[in-house]
C-alpha cells in the first residue's frame, strides 16, 4: 500500500473536488482519494506507487494543475 | 416573453454555473438561462414572469443564494 500527497491548484468548490476525485480514482490501483479543498492537498492511496505523469494527467484531465508531489 | 435578471452569489466555477443553469431550466416556462460567473448575473427568459419564490427555490436547490432580482 502506498500513500502520496499532492498539491492541486484551481479547485474552488465541491464540484471541483468531485471532478479531481473521479479522475484520480480511475487510475489503476487507486483505492482512496481524499481532497482538502482549502489547501488543495490531495492524498492518494494506491496499491503501488503511481507515476507522477499519470497523476498529473488525471488532474489536468479534470481541469486543474498539479503543483507539487511528495510520497 | 419575459426576461428577468437576478444576482446569485456563491458560484465559483463552471460547475457552479452548470448547476444553477440546470435548476433554473427545470422551472415551468423557462426558455433560456444565461449566467455571468464573474458578476453572478443570471438572465432568465421565460414565457411568463416567474414567481421570485420559484427562482429563489431553484437557486437554493443548486446550493447558492439569490441576492437580488429585477425584471
Amino acid at each position: 500500500m502506498n500513500t502520496a500527497t499532492y498539491t492541486v491548484t484551481g479547485m474552488t468548490c465541491g464540484h471541483c473536488v468531485t471532478s479531481v476525485t473521479e479522475e484520480l480514482s480511475e487510475l489503476d490501483g487507486v483505492q482512496e482519494v481524499q481532497v482538502d479543498l482549502p489547501t488543495g492537498a490531495v492524498v492518494v492511496t494506491s496499491q503501488e506507487p503511481l507515476p507522477e505523469s499519470a497523476v498529473r494527467g488525471a488532474v489536468e484531465e479534470a481541469g486543474y494543475q498539479l503543483t507539487s508531489a511528495s510520497s
